[in-house]
């Protein structure tokens, strides 16, 4: 097992990761004070509830916990006011309190709803966050949690951090293989960001990684929340550091946006993004290594880095554009300036990012 | 104009009060930092829209502001989530960024729900309240914001404090007379919990407050925020102190629950409320005097002191001690132990809280 602490301005908390550790949860939860004399509730979805939440609910019991629980239909149409509601109306009924913990059993949906749940229930409750995707060791960083808007993602939300982190390896066995692809593309995303050498070990190990294999997938779980914590607790709000994680995002979103429902998951359209970040750092003038490296990178753990033709080229550069201040034609982009570093660009022509996006479509 | 300042651990705030300081709200905005470069939103009722939002709409944009506003219909019921939601896609549509502000123009209800707003919108943008209601001195301060659950009250919500607050007494002169003495009952509040001079004041000032003469307004409304704001800065969160805020509020709100809908406005309820905290702190071996003069008092303000003899006392009980924690028949509340002063007192038996609600159905 492996521990991490992510230092914020008002308190800190532990990461735990390893094979198995859902069997101590109760002592954990115990550690970290979380009350037994007000019941906590555990929030999860349909794929995961049937093969995880009879057996973390039988080991908080017999460690003396009261529990409750609700289960929500898998997906990102969950994260919306509506549901947030109905689980409110739960939390109530099952009587909890302002002692009480909301517990997060998920990937980022559940992490993001429950987390809402937990700030705003009573202005604002404990939580604890067990992440069951590998997606989930950038989304339980950070404490940035959120429901969307018929209009747009992730835009009703509040800053609310867990009590702790619980992230048992064993859990991800169950994940489909697509979502494990997915969620590593944010893994490799904080190798490129800020951390050349844990690029290379990725490189390296990139076929034990996808098999799953214990050692390697804990070490790369723990480097992932590393650099996420670090760059979150120098900038807990999002004023300047912090864009640095948006690399490949504002491509990756608007292909999101653009491409239906499933087409792409998130770690996909970033996978995309990323290497068009990359080609436009080449034509900013960097070295064209940092483009073939970050394209050889993502290949090789089966992500996509060709965006699908049939998008329409002029509705990605209209999302993208969306909610972007530019002037004289020159926005704003994360770009790498090599292997494991990236500097916020201000001055990339908006002519370039529809090249490149028109490039995209022809990447071997 | 009256200035004072709410001191809070991350940062204080100052509330403005005085007639027909709205004049002069661009230049406010603009000392307190409200962006000119982002689209700031006024969020009103339909009963104050009519009134005022114009006015304010014309003054902020001939200082240089972008105006959008949002009218809600009037009354407790516009504290949802659904209204919540409208309110984030007109954001949306009027462009509000993380720079922006969400400007509160009304009474609580307003306060609470524009202010929730404020804390989640984008996880958190900046917040002006305006208040339009006596009893708005009162929800102003603190940072509570909130909406309604359809099975309890203020149960989603957030702290978050405004930038400045703006109280022109000017605007109070539209408010109907039951809702002024319906304010006036928590500045009473304030008075008894903390200051037996401003008590006396009170007392003494009784028909010009009630008349809305100007100076008397003003300083009665400095007043009651000046106690509030010392004891919200004492204990933010509401551990320990902040509780002697509740003084009349445990048997008001349960008369507020069994009372049909606008049978009993809050402040009404909290009125009969600290008649009966009164009764139990005299049966607890206090001065008789603290229960002839605290009903004089609010009598003399027009305030009702007689709990409606049709509510059923049964009712009453339950919905009281619905969320109390009481071992061996005693449970806590807030009394007075002298004019001007309360303790947190948790030996009250459950039996003579009954005995106190029926005798408050005969009170002369
Ligand atoms: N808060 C943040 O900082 C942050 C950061 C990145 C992403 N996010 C959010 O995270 C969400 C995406 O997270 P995600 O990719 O984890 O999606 P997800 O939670 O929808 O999980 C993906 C799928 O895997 C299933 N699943 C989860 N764990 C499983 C397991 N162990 N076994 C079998 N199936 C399992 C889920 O039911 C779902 O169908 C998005 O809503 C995104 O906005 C938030
Ligand atoms: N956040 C807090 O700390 C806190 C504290 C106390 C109360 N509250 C909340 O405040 C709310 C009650 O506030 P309220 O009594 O101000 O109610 P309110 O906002 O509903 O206003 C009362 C009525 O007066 C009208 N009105 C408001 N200003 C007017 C004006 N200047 N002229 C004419 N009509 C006007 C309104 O339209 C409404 O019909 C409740 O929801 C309560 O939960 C919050
Ligand atoms: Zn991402
Ligand atoms: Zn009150």
């Amino acid at each position: 097992m492996r521990e991490l602490q992510v230092n914020l301005r008002d308190r800190s908390y532990p990461i735990y990761i390893g094979e198995g550790i859902l069997d101590e949860i109760a002592s954990l939860f115990e550690k970290h004070d979380i009350r037994k004399a007000s019941p906590l509730m555990i929030v999860t979805d349909e794929h995961v509830a049937p093969v995880y939440l009879d057996r973390i609910t039988q080991s908080l019991m017999a460690g003396g916990y009261q529990v409750a629980s609700y289960v929500v239909a898998a997906g990102e149409r969950s994260k919306a006011l509506s549901v947030l509601e109905d689980i409110i109306g739960a939390a109530l009924d099952a009587g909890l309190d302002r002692s009480s913990a909301i517990v997060a059993l998920g990937g980022g949906v559940v992490g993001d709803l429950a987390g809402f749940v937990a700030a705003s229930y009573m202005r604002g409750i404990r939580f604890v966050q067990i992440p069951t995707t590998i997606l989930a060791h950038d989304s339980s960083v950070g404490g940035k949690v959120a429901v969307n808007h018929p209009k747009a993602k992730n835009i009703i939300g509040a800053f609310h951090q867990p009590e702790l982190v619980l992230y048992d390896t064993a859990t991800l066995r169950t994940l489909p293989e697509r979502e494990i692809r997915a969620g590593l593309s944010e893994m490799i995303k904080h190798g490129l960001i800020w951390d050349a050498e844990f690029t290379a070990w990725l490189d390296q190990h990139a076929e034990e990684i996808l098999a799953l294999e214990h050692d390697k997938l804990e070490y790369g779980l723990y480097m992932g929340c590393q650099v996420k914590a670090y760059v979150v607790s120098q900038d807990e709000k999002e004023n300047d550091l912090r864009a640095i994680l948006n690399l490949g995002h504002t491509i990756g979103h608007a292909l999101e946006a653009v491409a239906g429902y499933n087409e792409l998951l998130h770690g996909e359209a970033i996978s995309i993004g990323m290497v068009g970040s990359a080609k436009l750092a080449v034509r900013m003038g960097r070295s064209v290594r940092i483009y073939t490296e970050t394209k050889r990178i993502l290949a090789k753990f089966g992500l996509p880095v060709r965006l699908p033709e049939h998008l329409d080229t002029d509705r990605i550069m209209k999302a993208m554009m969306h909610d972007k201040k530019f002037k004289e034609g020159r926005t704003v982009f994360v770009l790498p300036t090599e292997i494991g570093r990236v500097e916020i660009n201000k001055q990339v022509p908006v002519e370039w990012v529809r090249e490149v996006v028109e490039e995209l479509k022809r990447e071997a």
